[in-house]
């Protein structure tokens, strides 16, 4: 019987087609197209094409798969008046797991189709979006047909068509974050695919596992972080003090990566073209410092930027506030859920791992009889 | 680098005191005791205190436990409108996953607390009764506090105090179901907890788990298979021609169990006692003329009853309808759920396997960029 560690640390769950972390070298590449080449290239939309059919669109971006997304982004009036069943007011994130249940229907069945996951990618933005307003007592938006799937996700939340660079920079955070292999949300979907349940009963379950701060739930306590440095002067003794009392830095580590995070070196770039520069410093002085100590005090752990750091400096200047950080994760991300639904589906197996039994032994006698 | 088969078979996740399944043996043992043990004796309340605190109660029924399961159950009216946003005559299970994610709150914090999952096991039965009521526009009952909680949930259910034999028939496979190891729901709410994410969030992704036919979603199919059997004389011809067309037969075979299902063999008594005789004769039938063809065509298999087959004849006794067989399967196993969440937070580390890269080598180049 082969074993493993707690976390299922270099086990393998089998083969993927979909993404390649090289955590050694930093590189994250989504059916070979390297994240450095498609962040520069690519529509959000050619790489829903790539990962869901395996193969870039011949034109990017790619027309009919666009237009299909524009057309199902739209929520009817039955599934909207649905998703108000949601109460406002709650945190995004806890109410984006009612309202992907809601989106779900019977005729959600295994195995997941290529119109599920497009229903899924194209109406998660906007029952998000939706919910947002609703919470602040806003409205929905009108639909924008000439915006893509990303400038229209910050164009609802916003209310304001949004510059073309905030919303490619958006645009370009969310190809980056649209798969990572077999984290821990994309893990929880595949074993719940894997009894041949329905694609949002796995979103459900992926959601649940981004909520997590472990996994997804952190990004916006980067932004608190850069808050309470301040200053670029701050910094180093900010960060000493962090460290002293034991604080995790935010922003800092994953277990894939033993090198730079690649989305963290291209998100800095972004971030160096859109954010204010005063919060730029504050941030290229904490990520100074926080490198220098974690190697300082901790070489053997190869602590370096994540994904979190410059994500929370983009979003912030994108004009995201800080909780829907997480929720904006999820949405470039269910593009990722989709494809790995679809790869689970195609050579199914139940995922069911064994547990190292460590209680008393059996044959103990039960005290008392009922009544 | 360790490996392992693709539903990581024989993979070792980590440590754990709640179930032991000695799959071998056909044992089923929660906390070291025995399945065999707790049926006979135990109240449903008795094993929540055993899987939840690691030793059963000093007395059985546990009164200080089952007053604040009985207290908890009671759905405030609050909650009970926000139940009512998930509209009416759902299957029950699609149901049951946004009732259970509408329960959350931002209350349901991560590590889960003992009082949650009370919580989580007092009313999933209360808010699926409820809305299995309103979908057939009866209201919801009074609660009858003498009612301990598996007698209640099927008093709400069918609206009648059930008889005692009834009440206990399904408390003893509420006892039978609570838990079973590392099964796919629990190992879906394991990682969902893995990432510091909250317990509801962690039950709803169980839920959509169990929801696949290939993990709880299939007790139904045994009852519309005895149906279609129809006399005992017309199991052995049913059996060979559903084995011809290469049909799976329903209620044979578990992944863990390699000998008879120690379940199938307590449900099979229970059955005995309580389920309408020509039925039990014709379920006898297809077990024997199943179990024979089984032996015969795949003996390297080793495919016995599994705890679906006398499962839905006991279900169908008690006066369950068929939709609500894997409901009632959650239901039991939420009292497992809380358990795990408890334990996998005591020890916590983030699950992330690994999986093996089969696509394109990185390099690829982006035939074309956005306008």
């Amino acid at each position: 019987m082969a074993t493993s560690g707690k976390g299922l640390e270099h086990v393998v769950l089998g083969d993927s087609s979909l993404t390649l972390v090289a955590g050694e070298t930093g590189g994250l590449s989504y059916r070979g197209f390297d994240i450095g080449e498609l962040v520069p290239r690519a529509s959000y939309e050619g790489v829903v094409h790539l990962l869901l059919w395996g193969e870039p669109p011949a034109r990017d971006p790619p027309e009919r798969l666009s237009a299909e997304l524009r057309e199902r982004r739209i929520v009817p009036h039955a599934l909207a008046r649905r998703m108000e069943a949601v109460p406002p007011g709650l945190p995004p994130l806890e109410a984006m797991r009612s309202l992907l249940s809601l989106l779900g229907s019977p005729e959600w069945r295994y195995p997941p189709t290529d119109e599920q996951g497009l229903d899924l990618i194209a109406k998660t933005p906007t029952i998000l979006a939706q919910y947002v307003r609703r919470s602040s007592g806003r409205a929905p938006l009108p639909d924008r047909p000439e915006l893509g799937h990303v400038a229209h996700f910050l164009y609802q939340l916003t209310g304001e068509v949004p510059p073309a660079a905030k919303a490619r920079a958006l645009e370009q955070y969310c190809i980056m974050l649209a798969d990572h292999g077999m984290n821990a949300s994309t893990f929880a979907l595949r074993i719940v695919i894997s009894t041949q349940s329905d694609l949002i009963s796995g979103a459900v379950a992926a959601l649940g596992a981004l909520k997590g701060p472990a996994h997804g739930g952190a990004p916006s306590k980067v932004a608190d972080m850069l808050d309470a440095v301040g200053t670029p002067e701050n910094a180093e003794r900010w960060v000493e003090a962090a460290l002293g009392r034991k604080e995790r830095l935010m922003g800092f580590g994953h277990r894939a990566y033993k090198t730079e995070d690649p989305r963290a070196v291209l998100l800095k770039q972004i971030a160096k073209e859109i954010a204010d520069p005063e919060r730029l410093r504050v941030a290229e002085a904490v990520e100074r410092a926080g490198v220098a100590a974690l190697q300082r005090k901790r070489p053997e752990a190869r602590l370096f930027l994540n994904v979190e750091f410059y994500g929370a400096v983009v979003l912030e200047a994108v004009g995201l506030p800080r909780e829907l950080f997480t929720p904006t994760f999820a949405v470039a991300r269910t593009a990722g859920w989709a494809a790995h639904a679809k790869e689970q589906s195609q050579d199914n197996r139940l995922i069911r791992p064994d547990v190292r039994y460590t209680g008393p032994a059996p044959g103990r006698g039960w005290p008392a009889s009922p009544a």
